[in-house]
């Protein structure tokens, strides 16, 4: 058993992001001297999780800003602008990546009167502290989780809500963690989560990593899992939570929901904060991310369908509030109506 | 546009199988000499498809007998019975390969007086009624579908149904391609169907050859294309239909089959006499095979997974009798109570 790398790196003054993309196989790092390679790792998906992401983003406001003495303070409003637009552009879906800009905007803005190495420091300050939220985020929310992982310890989880796709310990894998730290007898069923394959190879691994029991599955064995009595809940992450409850999250999410609706089990969502987007009505307002078909029709460079076949390639679905049973987040365990709950936990 | 090639070419005494692990790539054939070459193509899925399997096993009885002149009478029994054996226990989960085998078995018996170059000749006539009568089976699916293919022409379709599957034309997409025969405008949503990847390889080649509108998906974007609206109904084929009506076919066939119950759409089994088996009461007596997981581990030779990974891969789900809207057969529409309405239409 060994620990599970870290997503984002940042030690002086330097950006690091795991690439995701190279997982199982090579845990190696990317360096990030600038905004556009942020950004271009948040597009390839070396980087992805919408906390890290975020993460990643405030990071890469500022990465190689730190010693550069030849802007003057009008010049670097203007980057950071750019930047936060690029970056913002490198994935439309998950909220945490808009959130993480605009808040880094913010301190811009509340500085921009003072001498540019000052405005840099503050970025660089409020870039870590976005880090380190979220690192308390996601032990917020195993705390406040590990009740309901007790009380089901045999879960299926779809996509990678876990360390790595956060600062550590993840968000739907955080109170599995801490409960097979305390001995509970957690066994995780793992979607494999195609076409990405982020459950194969980023949540076996790092399950793995962490010696937790789980068994692999193909996201068409879900139903027949829970059929059989194998699946006792669903926990999952998000990449947005709008106002009403409806959920955004990884392709696949709303098939399970569905399932768990008809089986009678419990389908909890994990998330910190930062994905409630109570500016989102609801999830039909929320642009769902299409992708490149080859990811469907390639495996690793190896073609797995006829040529030039007409292909659809959503990112992530909607799973309507109905359908949850419970959003476990930083703030507490959320529970129906979300309308009026998420509004009192996390409104202002 | 050009045909689809058949699964199954028996010419002057010689049986052969489309490979069907090499498409979409390659269409070549594996030449079958004797029984255990069959059961080895049944194994490896070069032949697969339920009512395929009969007739490839049915021709396995018999391939390269007919000029076999040195078994005596009992040596051939001996030899059939052995055969019958081997093939049965290529696969368990299909009825259509006992079915095949134990006709093919009666055949033998009735003649077993006789000399064993006229049993031979026998069992080449009966091999070849199997076949003609699949085809016949699958033009009477297709006339019997019509209808409900006109009435919603936007399907969606898991694993291989089609022509691949059987003698010509398909079970599931019998209908289909008969609709669109005559100018209705048909599009067919392909499930890639994981772990084995029967919808993208097989499904998507064949609607391609056909000319058959068709959009490729993972399996996890089945609800989410129902919940947009673009899917009318499910159509799939079936491995086994027990007697109570619960239906055993490729895994993931019981997630569409929930998911169609939640969004109010039709759900067809379409399958011949020969896959319906009134000697299994119910879905639960039916063996689920499992499979090598190695199969979920790999994709087109590459990886996928972290090594040593515990896998759950079975090949199989049942989805139970009251999730079916009706079932497309070669005798016609079998509507609930499937009890009742299999026995009156297939029952002796």
């Amino acid at each position: 058993m060994s620990a599970v790398p870290k997503s984002v790196i940042w030690s002086n003054g330097n950006l690091r992001l795991l690439d995701q993309t190279r997982l199982p196989h090579k845990a190696v790092y990317l360096d990030c001297p600038d905004a556009d390679s942020v950004a271009a790792a948040i597009c390839s998906l070396a980087v992805r999780g919408a906390p890290a992401i975020g993460i990643a983003a405030a990071y890469g406001m500022v990465a190689g800003l730190h010693d550069n003495e030849t802007l003057d303070n009008h010049q670097l409003m203007v980057m950071l602008d750019e930047r936060g637009r690029r970056l913002v552009n490198a994935r439309p879906t998950a909220v945490n990546l808009a959130w993480s800009v605009n808040r880094m905007l913010s301190v811009a803005a509340a500085s921009q009167n003072e001498k540019p190495a000052l405005i840099v420091d503050r970025l660089i300050r409020e870039a870590a502290l976005i880090h380190e939220e979220d690192a308390r985020a996601c032990h917020a929310i195993g705390r406040h989780g590990l009740p309901l992982v007790k009380a089901k310890p045999r879960l299926l989880t779809h996509c990678n809500a876990g360390a790595l796709a956060v600062s550590e310990l993840g968000t739907a894998l955080a109170p599995v963690y801490m409960a097979h730290a305390q001995g509970v007898p957690v066994h995780v069923f793992v979607d494999e989560t195609r076409p990405l394959l982020q459950g194969a190879r980023l949540t076996a691994y790092e399950l793995k990593c962490a010696g937790v029991d789980f068994t692999l599955i193909a996201d068409n064995m879900a139903a027949h899992s829970m059929a059989r009595g194998d699946v006792e809940a669903v926990i999952v992450g998000a990449d947005r939570v709008a106002a009403n409850g409806d959920v955004a999250n990884k392709i696949g999410t709303l098939n399970l929901a569905i399932l768990c609706h008809y089986f009678g089990l419990p389908f909890y969502v994990a998330c910190p904060a930062s994905t409630i987007d109570l500016a989102t009505a609801q999830g039909a307002e929320i642009v769902i991310e299409e992708r490149d078909p080859v990811e469907v029709t390639t495996m690793a460079g190896q073609s797995i369908a006829p040529a030039d076949v007409h292909v659809f390639n959503p990112a992530f679905d909607i799973t309507p509030a109905r359908l949850v049973t419970a959003m476990v987040t930083d703030r507490g365990v959320v529970r129906p109506p979300f309308g009026d709950n998420l509004a009192a936990t996390f409104g202002n």
